[in-house]
């Protein structure tokens, strides 16, 4: 295993003065502290000792409850046999990993994907089999003659995709579902940002496009986390599966780490039910709308017109794409300069691709050092021009 | 995958009415849950928001400090580069497996040792070499054979073994210590029971050893946990090794589940640094030491005398031998009739051995249920004997 690049650069954008669009952090102050404290009084009052036991590995059965009847459909009922409590939607995507694939297997995945995605599953010996995506999400049209090397699952964030912010139409939707399906391979849907939309209409997702098709079968698979909606520190997400998996995944989480802990468990449970999930998101949205906002309009203020970048309708991230044959990693060294950080977008893609992107998160700024530090980077990129090539039509920015 | 055995079981005895000596739960009600309480609180009133935010993978600097500085020596200090925070002892030995085994390589381990060693380092294709055990522990005269087959690791808990109770004298320590050094095999020091001493001297760990005489030059890994001395539900727990693989076990928990719950460590953090551990254990070790006391005393009052089992000074757990020929999952069959539940030794055991032992934890029950319930099994083994051939001189009981 080779040192993780990002995790060593997110160490330096720890130095202060510096402004990060690095990481993928949602933003602590607008944490519910005082709620998650009310819910570990509460869970440790109802259930005393047994909030601090060892409990089932599967997770607890009134969370687990409560997941299923979340993405319960009258004609798609689920119950808690098809959910697995796991320590953070990571850990889902791992163990899923090392229970469904075998060594040489080849997945399906967005180009550019998940990059914690590909460090899990490279270790088991996946092949990646990349399909290009677009504004509008994975190229779906590009994806048959894929299947046809039938490999053994697809793996897609279809919502505000980690790096791209890009949604997966409604279209493309039904058909990767009905293509997964027709070529009988299993569908990972990941699914951390979902519920954090600042515009348009909510699509259904692909665990829902399937049920509604044909009955809870299997075929697609979601993960979840309560990461971006309450709090990553509690490491506290979700799988959904068929009953068999959800077996398996479930022996294999009890090697890997026996349970996830129980007093997190039930703090959850308890924030769910004392509505807090309910009445924190509205804030949060109106939070990180501001934050988007900002970071378009000061990309669109400060940087020269030939940079483009994604236009996210939520989640997290966006991407930068620099003109052909610039390299988003030479740029970081002059934005780390300038004490602005993000990743540059090569780790993100397979096939050697993405070397002229680069990855910005507007989550964990406020707006002011949103504008301040785009404003920065719009300096970084003018002050790199003139080493390059000219081909960059300067703007006054 | 195989579902199992011990995990069906474990559901089984939820059944009201039920004795369990199966489990290896710690007793819920000695667990110090208005210290936890506080703790939260603490941890979330300084810490704030990152309180819950995502955290390094290696874990909370602090909490990594403070268990460098409870294992430092004058003579072998310690420092941080060698700690890992793990979601518990069982997450630790499921990454050091992953970062350190190759499909093929041989670990040598105590007969019997613990199940779910076997089940974390069995999907990674690691074969397994048994050396016996006795009343002092592995057979470390019975070891240098084996490591002429040239393991990749020696794992073992020498105190208070799981299942057996039994604890590795200090010279069979310091020449374990030594022929893992000759032969240059890493040694992993399982050691979840170690603070749980109810008589006798406390002895020096593997690792203490080993950094006493060449200074920690990461010949010995040691694998700890908060589970049994504060409580399991917080999955909090910690590796110690040279920085190289301390290293490496991070980049494996980065893929695993990016890092272990940043309140949890924080709380734990909290309950140290205001005595509540070092409060808590003598408190423990009483009660823990009552319900020992009054398991050997009731095995004595209700067992034949052609039946056997172990003495543990401490831990968890102690083994019981049947005469040779005898099954404990047998004998597991009456005993659920009269709604007591143990393990069979069998599953802990390598190469088809133990099929006349089972394992009994008197951590989880009071006194009072303890004499109960080994009274019951009396009577199992009583009733059941008639059935055998005859060789059980059957005592008063």
């Amino acid at each position: 295993m080779k040192r993780s690049a990002v995790r060593e650069l997110l160490k330096l954008t720890a130095q202060p003065g510096m402004i990060s669009f690095a990481g993928g952090l949602p933003a602590p102050e607008l944490f519910p502290v005082e709620a998650v404290r009310r819910a570990a009084d509460a869970a440790l009052a109802l259930r005393g000792g047994s909030a601090l036991q060892y409990g089932e590995t599967e997770g607890l059965a009134e969370l687990r409850d409560w997941i299923a009847a979340r993405f319960s459909r009258t004609d798609a009922p689920l119950d808690r046999s098809r959910v697995a409590i796991v320590s953070g939607a990571q850990q889902g995507l791992d163990l899923l990993g090392r229970v469904l694939l075998d060594p040489g297997d080849a997945v399906v995945v967005e180009n550019p994907t998940y990059l914690a995605l590909l460090s899990a599953w490279r270790p088991l010996g996946a092949r990646f089999l990349p399909v290009p995506s677009d504004a509008r999400g994975m190229r779906v049209d590009e994806l048959e003659s894929l299947l046809r090397q039938r490999p053994k699952l697809i793996y897609v964030t279809p919502t505000f995709q980690n790096p791209q912010g890009t949604t997966l139409t409604l279209e493309r939707r039904v058909r990767l579902v009905e293509l997964a399906h027709r070529y009988d391979v299993a569908l990972i849907e990941d699914d951390p940002y979902g519920e954090l939309r600042y515009e348009g209409e909510s699509l259904p997702s692909l665990f829902d496009l399937a049920g509604r098709a044909r009955g809870h079968d299997g075929s697609v698979i979601h993960v979840g986390t309560f990461s971006k909606t309450l709090a990553p520190g509690l490491r506290v997400g979700w799988a959904l599966a068929a009953p068999e998996v959800i077996d398996q995944l479930t022996l294999a989480k009890q090697a890997a780490d026996l349970h996830t802990s129980t007093l997190n468990q039930g703090m959850v449970l308890e924030l769910l039910r004392e509505g807090a999930l309910a009445g924190h998101l509205p804030r949060l949205r109106d939070a990180y709308r501001q934050r988007r906002d900002a970071m378009l309009a000061a990309l669109e203020a400060h940087l020269p017109p030939s940079v483009r970048w994604t236009r996210p309708e939520g989640g997290m991230f966006l991407l930068v794409t620099l003109p052909l044959g610039w390299s988003g990693a030479e740029l970081l060294k002059q934005a780390l300069a300038r004490n602005v950080a993000f990743v540059p977008g090569e780790d993100f893609h397979l096939d050697g691709a993405g070397r002229n992107t680069f990855r910005l998160n507007f989550s964990n700024a406020t707006p002011e050092r949103i504008e301040e530090g785009v404003k920065r980077l719009g300096e970084a990129l003018r002050a790199w021009a003139p080493e390059r090539s000219g081909q960059l039509a300067v703007s006054p920015g």
